[in-house]
Formats: structure tokens, sequence, C-alpha cells
């Protein structure tokens, strides 16, 4: 019998579960809904429990505890997620699988699937950023994540506001996440992003509020690649008007290269997260 | 006879360089103006040729190529300090010494000195910024320098601005080093920032632009300490107003501890840059 492992992961409105023999070989992939802890773990676990599993890797909204000498590895700390708070995700699965279990953020997870099989292969220096409900990102170092003390929240970062518009981010109101997310969009302009039209201004601001938190993350990384995804980058000609920007705004000042072989898609569409997941799943922590 | 080995920090006003047996041993150290790149590395040459050297550190402004495996090892390609644009100083030191000439960032110099001997041991994700003339930063991991594929210009990020101060960055205007660097503050006030009083008012508003940054390299790096140095920092009154700012910026997302540890000055003073270049000195590339 082969060995098999499960991969999950958690975001904000779904959860993406898989098993496999090899993270770009699944045997079985669903999408549930994500919805109180109770129950979305339930459903989790159900389905696990139809395998034979060695390892399960997960792939998380944060924040979490991913320091494994600490009690609490694995709790989320916060209820950047509604009422997920307390929630211990290595406890849970735990105390229901015998098997390896494996934590990072959803950021790393994709981080990690764009790394060893999308758009990230051969990076010495990899950023992932996501663009959707919220803005999160991860940055691979030689392919492990560079997690710091706690972990990264670069959705977080404080960038120029030149509009003053107050922002949507229930923590800090106008960090890079509060005015660049997409519900900051829907809010600025009163319709969901995705009913916008190509040619709407919402565009062009949207990409100049892209371009500078990037532009923080080439100061702070200088990396080999960064790669956008999530739901608003769904919006193809933005990557475009973020290529313009960004020159603009560095100005040459160090090589950024051919900006659009800086600034990609994934490789791996929407399946960068589960593929990182599971190879989260097969990995020794 | 003990093996010798020589730094050299090269700063936008003064270089200093030392002489020593081991890092924090010095046998000899001079200060000298920086001014053109032929008068300057004349009296650099100079002052180690009086020794027998078995590896020369550098620590140098920047933007320069580290990449050790291209043929422009030690070249600046910029004109951030007037002049150096096409300097190699790889090139140049080799061929005045028969020594390992090993170079970093001013700033990876600076964190590799308080990393080894300063406030930043045994820190696993290590920031070195220094505020004076210009705005720089360094990071080392588990003590090596993350560089990613060129090297981190921190100061360069973009930050809320929200007086629209024009800033005074030559590549980038209002760019955090643009509007909270020491010249900034000159631009700004109309006097030198020494001649004005702990009092005024432009103290709280630097204390407020350099917070914003220092949230985005908490959110790009979740470091387990910043060290702040450089001339604007002589302000000691400085770093309680950005311990104040900080804590109420990033609102408690994530733990950063007891903020007065996590954000400190640095222990060897003004010596973080000359130990670490020393320590390059001593180093295999």
């Amino acid at each position: 019998m082969t060995d098999l492992f499960g991969g999950a992961e958690l975001g904000g409105t779904k959860c993406i579960l898989a098993v496999a023999e090899n993270p770009i070989n699944t045997i079985k992939r669903i999408e549930i809904p994500t919805e109180t802890p109770r129950k979305t773990l339930k459903n989790i676990f159900d389905f696990f429990s139809n395998y034979k599993l060695n390892g399960i890797g997960i792939g998380t909204f944060g924040p979490i505890i991913l320091d494994r000498q600490s009690r609490d590895y694995g709790l989320l700390i916060s209820d950047s997620k509604k009422g997920w708070k307390g929630t211990n995700m290595f406890a849970e699965f735990k105390s229901n699988f015998d098997a390896m279990i494996n934590i990072d953020t959803d950021v790393n997870a994709a981080a990690i699937g764009e790394y060893n099989y999308g758009a990230g292969r051969a990076c010495s220096t990899l950023v992932y950023i996501t663009i959707g409900t919220g803005i999160g990102g991860g940055v691979l170092i030689n392919g492990k994540p560079h997690t710091g003390s706690f972990h990264l929240e670069m959705g977080h970062m404080q960038v120029p506001n030149p509009d003053n518009f107050q922002g949507i981010c229930r923590i800090h109101g106008d960090c890079w996440e509060g005015i660049a997310s997409g519900p900051s969009i829907e809010v600025r302009c009163g319709v969901p992003s995705s009913e916008l039209p190509e040619s709407h201004k919402a565009w062009k601001k949207e990409a100049e509020l892209l371009a500078s938190g990037l532009v923080s993350i080439i100061a702070n990384h200088s990396p080999d690649k960064i790669i956008l995804g999530g739901g608003v980058m769904k919006q193809k000609h933005l990557y475009q008007k973020i290529h313009s920007k960004i020159n603009e705004l560095w100005n040459g000042f160090t090589p950024l290269g051919i900006i659009s072989d800086l600034i990609v898609e994934p490789e791996l569409g929407s399946d960068s997260g589960i593929i990182g997941a599971l190879i989260l799943g097969q990995s020794d922590p």
C-alpha cells in the first residue's frame, strides 16, 4: 500500500482538503465552506478519517503560533477570522489523527507550492503575496519560510494612503490590507470589485496602492520573484499596471531586471496553497 | 607573530579604519573624511599598507553588487554617494593587498557587530537600522545577512506621508529616507536637527514617521530585535516616543513582547559597523 498524506488549506471563506500520494497527484480533493471552528473542523476530520494518513500539512489563516517549541504551537491568537481565536489547530488535528501534523501560514504554504512546482522554482528569495479578502505574504529563503519570531504579516504594513481613505482593516484601519484588499475596493466604489469594468479608475488606484506596498517588499527582501495570487489578481490587467507603477516608484535605484519577470502570476493558479499544504504533509518538521 | 586583519567602514561623511587581532581588541583605529574615491581610497590604502593583513572586511554605503559570482562583485552602481558610482571596491582593495577581501553593506556590518558582541546576541532574526544622513537597514537570520538577489534598501520603503512633504531623497523624493532621515528634519524645520530642543514638535513627527516604517519592518520580518543606530538616534528621547507609537499602530495584532526590549539602542554605540567590518575581515566568504 502506498503512503498517503493529507493537505488542508484553511481560508477565510473556504477550505480546500486533499489526499495524495505525491503533492501534484491528488487522489481526492474537496472544498468546504469555512464556518465555525466546531463545524468546519468536524467536516475536515470526517473527510480525512476515510484515509490512513502518514502526515497532514496545514496552511492556515493566522495569526497563529508556529513555534514548535511552544506549548501553544498551532494556536490561533486573534479573531482575524471571526470566532476562531483560541482554536488550537495542532491540538485539534493531533487528537484526531495518529499522524505527523505540520502547520504553516496559508501564504507560506502557497509559496512552498510555487517554489517546488510553480513560478518560484530555483528562486533563492521568493515572495508570495495573496490579494483577496485580506492581503498576506510569505517569504522563502532557499525554500525555507522566513517566519521570524512569530510570522510575517506583510498585509499590515503601513503604506501611503494619498486619499486618506479610512480603510477596512478591523485592527489597523488603513494599513495595506485596509486600503488595497478586495473588500476595500468595494467599500471605496460601492460595488463589488468583480463588477467593475477594466477601464474603471478604481483599478488604476488599486495598482498604485499595490505597487507602493510591493516597493516596500522589494526594499525589505530584494526578492528574485514576487508571485501575486488571490481573488483580486484574477483581474489580469492589474499586472501590467502594477509593473509600470513599480518601475516609476523604484526609479532604477537598484536593478530589478525585467519587471514582468519579477512580479508574476502563480503557475499553479489557485492550487498553490493546497499543493504547499500537501508538501508540508510529507515534510519532517 | 599574530594574525592581523583590517576593517573599513565607509560612510557618507567619514570612514573608520581599524586593524585588529580580534574584532573587539583593535591595535590601531583612525577616522578619515569620505572625499573623492581616488583620494579616500589612497588614504585607506596608505593606512592599511603599514600592516601585514590576512583579510580586510569592508562595510560600505551602496548600492553595491554583493554577488561573489558576479564579475562586478564590489561595484558601486549608483551615485548615492556622489562621485562613487563605478568604483569597484573589491578590485581596488584586491589590487593593493594580497589578502582576503570581504564586502558587505554598512548596515549588514553593523548588524554583524551587534549580533556577535552587542545588543543582537542570540537573536535569530535581527534588524539593524541606521537613521542619519540616510536610512538603511540590514537583516540577519541566524547571524547571516538576508541580502536577497541584490541587497536590502529598507530606507527606500514607501511609507505614509501625512503632510505631503516632498521629501529629500534624490531618487524617490518622499520614501522613508526622504521624509525621516536627518537632513529631512532640517529641511522641514529650517534648522539642523541637532539644534532642536527635545520639546520641539518635530521630534514627535519624526518618531511617528520612524514608527510607521518600523511597523512595516515588523510586518516583513517579525524580528526578535530591532537596533536603531545613526546620528538621529543620539536623541535618546526618541526611543520612548517610537515605542509608544509602534504599540499604538500595531494595536496588539501579533505579540511584540515588551516594546522597549524589541526596539533598542546599539550596545556598541557608534562602533557596531567597524566591529562588524573587522568580523568580515576574519571571515571566510
